[in-house]
Order: C-alpha cells, then structure tokens, then sequence
C-alpha cells in the first residue's frame, strides 16, 4: 500500500491514522460491526494496528480484542463507534483519555431522533470530544473509503484509488455510489459519510477537497447546510479547481422533514440554495443515479469544446428522440455539410436511414464494423461536432453474438480514438445474463479509452448536459 | 389458438387475415425475411396456411415456397413485402391480381428517402393498391403482433395475449417495446408498426383501438399526424375509454427533420401538439423507457384513489430525495397522524429512522419481512395514503440472500394484498446476474399480485404521475 499524496489542508490527518480501534464488533464473525467496520479495513490491508474493542475481549476477525479502549496500547488515533448510544459518552471519555484524535460513529438516535434526550446525548458526547481535541465524523454513518490508505467501509470495494470524491449525508449512498461506481468503473479519492454533521461538516470536507491534489471532481450528497455561507465558499473554492456536482436533499417540505428526522439537517430554503448553486458555479444534479451518470462522464472523458452532438447509431425512432432530447437539454445537433452527407451516403446504405445528424443506419449495420467505424470518423471531422453519442441495440444476444458485440466495439474505440472527439456509448438496458456479460466486456473496452456506457439514451444526454454546463 | 374478441370496427379484419404470403424470404434459413416475418408466424402458430414467395421456389422454413404471389393457391388475404423497392411495384400488382385485402410492407426508401423518385415510386405502390381496395400498413415497418391471432414480427414474443395496445411509426421501438414490455409483464392485445403510414395511418389505428375491447390500453411512439383534426378525435375516443399515452417523436428542429427522413412525417409545431394532447387527454410520456414504466403501472396496478403516497423503505438518503422527486411530480407526501407515528415506532427500531412518511428504517429490518409487513400495513391505514411506494436494497446478493428475498418479498405481498392499495415496488439496479435473478423471483411474485417493480425510484414515481394524471 502506497501512502497517499499529501494534502498540506489541515484535515489532511483524517486519512493517516496510525491505528485504528473498532468498539462494537462482535464474537459472532457475522456480526454488523465485524463485516461493515472491521474485516474491510483487514480486507483493504489498513497498514497499521487494527485493535477489535468488545467487552468480552477473546480474538474477533483473527484479531486480539481489547475488552475496553482504555486497554488498547497507544498510540491509537482512530476509533470507530458502532454500539447502542447510552454507552457513547463513556467510549469517548476513554477516546479523551487516550488520546484519540478522530472518532467516526456510527452509532445513531442523536440530534437525529427528534427528541431531547437524544438531542442531549449528542451534545455530552461532542463536549466530551471538543474538551480532548477529537475531531467526529458522524454519527450516524459508515465514514471513510480511502483506497490508498487502507480505510474502507467495504470488502467489496477496490481497493485500487483514483480521483473521484463523494461526501454523503447519507450511508447508504455513500456505499452505493462506492460500490456501483467501482463496477461501472470509477475510481475514487475519498468516500466520506458524515451522518448529522456533528462536529466535521459538508464545508470542512468540501474545503478539503477542494485542496486534495488526489481529487479531480469532487461529487456530495447534502441535506442541509449548517453554515451557508461557509459552504458557499467552499464549494466556490472546490468549483474554481474541479468539477463539482451536487444532489441536494430536503428540497420539498416533505423531503425537508425527512431530512430533519434522518440527519437532523435543516434543509434551508430552495430559494437560498438556487443562489448557492449559482453563486458556486457547482453542478446540480437530481439523484444519485443522475449524480452517478455525469461523474462517469466527467472522469472518463475528455471535455468536449462545445455544444454540438452527433448521434450515430440504427433505430429511426430512437434518433428522433435522441436530437428531442439533446435540445431540451441545451445540447446542439448540427446538420452535417451536404458535402459530408454526401460522403456518408457512400458508407450507410440508404433505405430507412438518415446521414444530417442524427446519422440513423439499419440495424444490419452492427454486422459491419468497418462501415460503423467509417460512420463514426465521417460525422466526427465536421467541426460543429463536439461529442459523439454512438447507440447499439443490444437486444437479447445469444452466444453467437458475444464475437460481434466485440468486433463492433473494437471498432467503436477505433474509431473514436482517430477521431480524438469525446464519445459516449448508449447500449440499452441489459435485463439478462448474457446481455449483462455483453455490457460488462463492452465496457472493459470502452471506460480505458475514456468512452462511458449507459444504458439509456436519456442518461447518457443528461450525463452530457452536466459536462457542457461545466466546460462550455 | 382462440379466436380474438371480434371488435365490430372497420379495420377488424387487419388481424384475422385467413392465409399469409411473406415476399422476400430466402433459402438461407438465417436470411432477415425468414428471421423477422415467416419463422415467427410458424412460432406464434398462425392457424391459416403460410406461403413463403421465393423466386426459386423450394422448400423454405419447412414450407413450400412460391416463385411469385401469382402461383399462391387462393384465398390469399395478407401480405408481407421485404424485398428491394425496385421489385415492390410488379408484387403490388401480383397481389390485386389475388384479390390480397391487406398489404404489409417492410421495404424502405419511398418517401422516407427524401428524394423524388422514391416519392412517385411510393405513389405509384399506393395507386395499385388503392384501385385494388388494399389496404397498406408501411412502407418501412414490421407489421403485427396480434397474438390471439397468432400474428407475430418475433419468435421470442409470448404466444398469450393481454390488454396493451402500442402503435409505433419506428420498427425498433415495436420491437424493443413487445419484447422488453413481455420480459418485464406486459402482455399484448396488439403492436401494430406502420412505418411511413402511406395508407393506414396513426388516426386509423388509434380510432380501432378505441373501440377494442381487447385493449384496455393504448400507447402510441408517433412522429407526425396525417390529419391532426382526425388525430385529436381518434385520440379523445380512445382516452375516454381507456388510458392513452403518446410518446411525440420530432418536438425538436433536429429531431422533426431526422422524422421526415425516418418516416416523411410532418412533425408539426409544439404549440399544435401541447394543444392536441390537452384537448383529447391523452397523456405524453418523453422517451420509450418513461412510456414502459407508465404502461407497467397502469396495466398492473389497480388505479389510485388520490395522489397521497407512502414512501416505506431502509435508507434516510433515499427518503428524502424521494419525497422531494414525489412533490416535483405533482403527488403527496402526506405526513402520517401522531396516533399513526405512534403505532409505527413500535414496530420501527427507533436508531436512524422515521416514521411520518417517508417510513424509513434500518437496513436489518430487511431480515425481519413481519416487522417490514406490519409497517406497510399500518402505513396504509392512514386515509390520505393511497399508493405505497416500497424501496429496498438489492445490493449484491450472494445465494445465501436468495430466500431472504424470497420471504421478504412474500411479505411485501401479503401486506399489499391485505391493506388494499396500489403498491409499487423499488428494487435498485441489477447489474450482476445472481441480481438478476433476484429481480426475476421479485417480479414473479409482485406481477400477478398486481404490485409493479422498477429499478429506480425515478421511474416508479414517473410512472405514478401518469397514472395518477389519468385517475385522480
């Protein structure tokens, strides 16, 4: 394991512990604890002392257990919390009296219970954590995937970095855009759930990100802004460096309530958050899925030098509502030069086809990878094409059909890589087994040249329109 | 093979052809015409005789083949066409020499082609039919799927029909629409592609399914209206019977130019079609993915008696970001009563939770599917509740989670069943095929019980704010 680059931000520290306690695992090897907190810190091969904490000691996960914190040898710099709250107050006095610095809690039913002595309960265990200098992430979340340290929430993820940053409110986004990113293909800096927000909150993180020389786009989950202002700076900050993107939380009274209820956020106003948007210059985006679709684009691809698409594939219909789209969403489609048409005409045979952009051939074309390619490298050379959007259908392909998905493909990246445009690679959805492997070899070919899959023409245009509204 | 309900309309006899001739099969028995028209009329067991037309006669798919419509044993009623256009002519005038009533016609390259002589020779095709008394559906389409009729473009499509009806100007989409709608439930009174729409056009076949009572649905991917007055009150008839959805192909200038290459449609202006989707009511859906998941939801579930939803399901993120995308779509989030609350927070592990709509619980509560059904039931119980969104993780299951989806899917079931509300159900994207396979048991289950199941939370709430636009 490599040591990360260092950021000189002062929460650089947050990502070096030297040790790491886990207070709640368990001797069952299925426990919660053991399989969120512990065995992927074991599995991610954390490069210090891993100090399992259970009052029953024993060994746990192969590991000698410690039957208090106050037991553990020091020095011991991270401790992650995952017991029933009344027994926090007491682990993060022992936190104090050790000397920790960080503590991450998972650990819920604080501010974010609705009621006082919840309420009340947090307040102690953050006083206690204020008065020894430890700094909180949480509670009520799973805290850090940092790949080239060793810290993961998760067995399954790479284990691999690279330089994609997402900050969630909450848990289970932050698991599942690690785990569905890394399978599309995405690699990442940090991955940081900070639950309520406690004491570390959306501005620390983003600040930080906003210095991480690791971190080329930095993506985040919020719910609420403790310090508007602060966050709008930040974010400001993050949004001069990198590409920044947003999925906000609470933004009906409905959503605004869950929110309270889930990380006792306080959403804030739509109106307040339209200006932070606009005054940050960051990205918005609506779900995690759409915040999921434009950080593949934006860390796979290049950055197109403009508005204009062509869109290349066979299904008539499906062009139509592809140029549909692309203009909703701000994008262009030029009419191709006649003197290009007129070249296109000598590739794609002519009934039931379009060669003015979109370019529509018929579907015996994906039989034919020389003229897809020869297709693809004609529509590239106008220069009012900035990105090209290529669809296939996938339909249902049987096993005879695996060598032609790969020869097409091949010439797909060909083509796309002459070309030197960005391209982006719409598939339809794989809804069984063989269409899945289909997609999955697909985008082994596709995501190294920087060419991003999806499934839908509508994720890949609005993939699309995230990027444009950045660069262009 | 029972006989469809005989529908007392005109165009009737469209799907009850007593004999069919497919022109432009092959002695290869992979060649397109054999694949696409013959293959899947012998598979969906068409009860009348099949002749496939051949100039070098032979035995083609098992059958004897014909050297021309001319030598084809009367009484000849339907007519397939996909051969060069050259050729469409002399076979036109063949099959008004047979007294052939109906004429289907995959050939492209008419008016589609953009060129005059396409143009007049698609005129001249149209006049020999037209003095015949032929009636075309085409040129540039693949015909009919009728199942009760044992019509059929594709040998993987059911054999048992169903109450949805599409029509569609784009082959593909036919295609995709019948074969993904069937994966996922949907089955079909009739998919009818009509391409160019020479003859038989939109306003033809949306006035037919109006009055079908086979069809308890009609949705429609249209490009351009022959006659928009007609349209509006095919459109109207139909919507005051049944449930209408239009996907409108062309409301862009490139997309309305890629339709008169695809189909010679004249895309009309925006303005006009906003105008004839408020007066006849239909609904407008954006892509073909938005049309399926709305067509889902209204050919499973029973309709809803309001736009109250409850939002039940594990993870605080998810809540939120739902009930905001439930308030951007026009519906409810009522929050529950206090009595209500009360109820459930003893059936909710209070940590992380909540429960004023969204309900939302922790992740274990997966493995309790009778704590998971008590909650849905007495979510339910609330009287401005009146659709049940349910959300769970999929995640990746391993074969060990196989009967925990089992049990918990039986519960969600049963409590959909006994509380009596439309349920939807939101199982998170497959990407893996033991997920797959866990989304293939769920829709087994879900299905039949009349609870439909979407990937994600943006398509189910899509798909209720149509059916919710159309009922309440």
């Amino acid at each position: 394991m490599t040591a990360a680059v260092r950021n000189p931000h002062p929460l650089e520290f947050l990502f070096h512990p030297r040790s790491i306690a886990v207070v709640g695992v368990s001797s069952n090897p299925d426990g919660f604890a053991n399989l969120s907190f512990l065995q992927p810190l074991i599995d991610s091969r954390f490069p210090g002392p891993l100090y399992p904490v259970n009052p029953h000691g024993g060994v746990i996960c192969g590991l000698k257990a410690y039957k208090s914190i106050r037991e553990v040898p020091p020095p011991l710099d991270h401790v992650i919390v995952s017991i029933p709250k009344a027994f926090v107050p007491g682990v993060m006095t022992d936190c104090a009296a050790q000397g920790v610095r960080t503590v991450s809690m998972f650990t819920a039913g604080f501010a974010d219970s609705g009621d006082e002595s919840g309420r009340e309960l947090g307040q102690q265990v953050l006083s206690i954590a204020r008065s020894a200098g430890i700094r909180v992430i949480g509670p009520n979340c799973v805290g850090i995937y940092c790949p080239a340290s060793g810290l993961s929430f998760n067995s399954a993820l790479p284990r691999d970095g690279g330089g994609v940053a997402f900050i969630s409110q909450s848990g289970r986004y932050a698991q599942e855009f690690a785990a569905t990113g890394a399978r599309r293909g995405l690699r990442f800096s940090k991955v940081i759930s900070y639950g309520n927000a406690s004491d570390l909150n959306e501005s620390d993180f983003m600040d930080y990100l906003a210095h991480d020389p690791e971190t080329r786009l930095a993506a985040a989950y919020i719910e609420g802004a403790r310090d508007g202002r602060r966050l709008c700076e930040a974010l400001g900050a993050a949004s001069q460096r990198k590409p920044v993107l947003i999925v906000k939380g609470g933004s009906s009274p409905a959503g605004a309530r869950t929110a309270a209820t889930h990380t006792s956020s306080l959403a804030g106003s739509e109106a307040l958050w339209d200006a932070l948007f606009l005054q940050s210059r960051a990205g918005r985006a609506e779900s995690l899925e759409d915040l999921m679709d434009a950080v593949l684009a934006f860390s796979l691809m290049k950055p197109p030098q403009g508005r204009g698409v062509a869109i290349i594939g066979g299904g008539g219909g499906a062009s139509v509502l592809a140029a549909d789209a692309c203009t909703r969403a701000g994008l262009n489609i030029p009419e191709l030069s006649l003197e290009l048409q007129a070249k296109l005409r000598g590739t794609v045979p002519e009934a039931g086809t379009s060669v003015r952009n979109p370019v529509d051939f018929a579907p015996g074309m994906l039989f034919q990878p020389r003229l897809f390619s020869d297709t693809i490298r004609l529509s590239a050379s106008s220069p009012d094409v900035h990105t090209l959007i290529v669809h296939v259908v996938l339909g249902i392909p049987g096993r005879a059909d695996a060598d032609m998905w790969e020869a097409l493909t091949d010439a797909i990246v060909d083509a796309g890589k002459a070309c030197g445009r960005p391209l982006m690679l719409v598939t339809g959805d794989a809804d069984n087994p063989p269409a899945l492997e289909v997609v999955a070899s697909i985008r082994r070919k596709c995501n190294p040249a920087g060419f991003p899959a999806y499934a839908t023409m509508g994720q890949a245009i609005r993939a699309l329109s995230h990027v444009v509204k950045c660069y262009c």
